[in-house]
């Protein structure tokens, strides 16, 4: 079901074509973001005045929204290019940070869910709130993984007609009648900030080069979290993580692909 | 004075507790400061739209505000957050980065503390300036450390009914009849951004969990220079002291709290 | 035509003088642009809100101006910055980032040239776009080097009076009859966020300790460049190159600048 050979020649299409990102972000991960998709080959694009919108997404192969620093400026902002990208047919990735913490994320969220994505990316409380279920939000860190959340992702899956990622120890990949459990990853992830944020984004440098969805979404998040993986091995604590990983993933090669664990 | 065996109790706390800390900060050590809280276990929050501030104080446990790269929005939502956080008790940091430099941050850093701030957290000329003692202002980096800081210290203590800090080679920690001198850090923490600012946010994990707000503020200050004292001797400059600070926050133990000097 | 003995010595009155340096400049790189330029014991500042602008360029012995994330009210502030800088015949860099990949950069960039700046930093579609050369932009990753581009730059500094310099595998450095090429730097650094952008800041920061702009200039590009060169030897990979490359900023000696090649 993840095909590591399809993976392998993703990575290399990534580097061959270095496609451009637009990424709408929140300022805590923008330098971590740019430097994840760089150490890939893509080609990062930071932009929100709204006059230059329809020029960059024009420019761009793939549109990743996070929510994490949001006002309403910025939502302007992603409708606008959400429109744009929509009708140029280019990928929308959603990372609805926080959504469940407060209603302005919760309903900022919906709103762009509703107007079209093709990924939505969350921790379990993320999805549990954008589903309308209970959640026991403890902010933005959450380490849920539970039936309910697999719920609420089939239920978004099936009424946005998206693809929902559940990002936690495990990642759950949702699609239609379609489901990939990855199994990668260290703990030490969750004390280094934007190792959940940078997954939307190289789930949009995936989706540049992929035309099918689940696939490229599946081997971003494979990518990042087995990258993860052996950086921790070699770091010794989150400081020495961030290089180790950002390393990593710039050598990626096809025999470290082994390890992805999935089922 | 200092209580190391309750320090590292405190530690354990926030590992344990991971409390939610809002951040109301710079553009320039956002991604930084929640390197730093993580690294420590705490759970960092970033936000800054009006809409949404009393549900995100009402998920915190304390509230940073750093008047870094400030702006006339900033300054209206750090006036909403603390007017919220001192209606629930929660405890509050303030970092007045650059007062001194400009009206502008000069009176919005007075703004706040009229209306009741829990730590004060600058360097000299920044205190100084506070106090409405003349200053010889080389702009936010400053190594003056005199008589008269401490005199303008004590003088907002008093005025404010506040613990204020002055951070430099030396850090002071000025309280009701209280003085309490920490010596650890390296100067190589001058050549790093942040260094400063990550101080206010780690004061305000440790009033997360702490009531005492004397003890608190200390504990963070002499977890921040010790931390950087270690980090130093293993970084062979700027550049590598970032991860060994970040790790050695994140496995500070029991026995290297031994290194703590203080009087 | 490149004095490596005036090199170290402007190095030296940068550890010496600790210059203000300004930097209005993108969300994506603040960071790392203050760790660069404490690296090099300048002190950077960064600051937007219009009512301090005077303050902070009194304060001030050089200006950056970076248009990587602008929008309506970062290119207003700008413009007062680059007012107050000119009165005070304080000097300016501008980095015209993404100029060519959208009309508001390409306009904003030219608006700012129009009114007075001292060096313009770009890479070559960005340095083609603003002498209204058609390029071939893929966005803000250029590699194209080339006689078109050398053109663009000479009319550029013919027409608005200033130093160019057009970055990439070589940086050129363009006045008034005059042409420096630098070749040293690493392919790595096109995959580490900034490592264009902090040029412009670290002109600045030469800039504000040399009257000779071209001197000034060719020196910061060359400091970067090597500086680089010799970081990536010691990496392995984008993200260890990072900490590399803030050391050897840290430590860059005499001896070191022996490997600078220019002709």
């Amino acid at each position: 079901m993840l095909d590591k050979k399809q993976l392998f020649n993703n990575l290399q299409a990534i580097k061959n074509q270095s496609p451009i990102v637009h990424n709408i972000t929140n300022q805590v991960v923008m330098n971590f973001t740019a430097n994840v998709l760089l150490a890939l080959r893509a080609s990062p694009i930071m932009a929100h005045a709204k006059e230059e919108i329809a020029e960059i997404i024009n420019l761009s192969k793939a549109l990743l929204l996070n929510i994490g620093t949001l006002d309403h400026t910025l939502i302007d902002c992603m409708h606008l290019a959400q429109k744009h990208a929509n009708d140029k047919k280019i990928p929308i990735v959603l990372d609805p940070v926080g959504a469940g913490a407060s209603l302005l994320r919760t309903q900022s969220a919906k709103d762009l869910l509703k107007k079209g994505i093709t990924v939505l990316k969350g921790n379990a409380n993320e999805i549990l709130a954008l589903a309308d279920f209970p959640s026991n939000s403890q902010g933005i860190n959450s380490n849920i993984n539970n039936i309910e959340a697999l719920q609420a992702a089939k239920k978004i899956s099936n009424k946005y007609q998206c693809i929902v990622v559940i990002s936690g120890k495990n990642d759950y990949i949702v699609g239609k009648n379609k489901l990939l459990t990855l199994k990668n990853g260290n703990p030490i992830m969750q004390s280094v900030t934007g190792t959940g944020c940078i997954g939307g984004s190289v789930i949009a440098a995936f989706l540049a080069i992929n035309n099918n969805s689940f696939d490229a979404t599946a081997y971003a998040m494979a990518t990042v979290s087995l990258a993860g993986e052996i950086a921790a091995k070699k770091a010794s604590g989150p400081g020495s993580f961030i290089n180790h990983f950002l390393d990593e993933l710039y050598h990626l090669n096809e025999n470290d692909l082994s390890g992805i664990c999935y089922e």
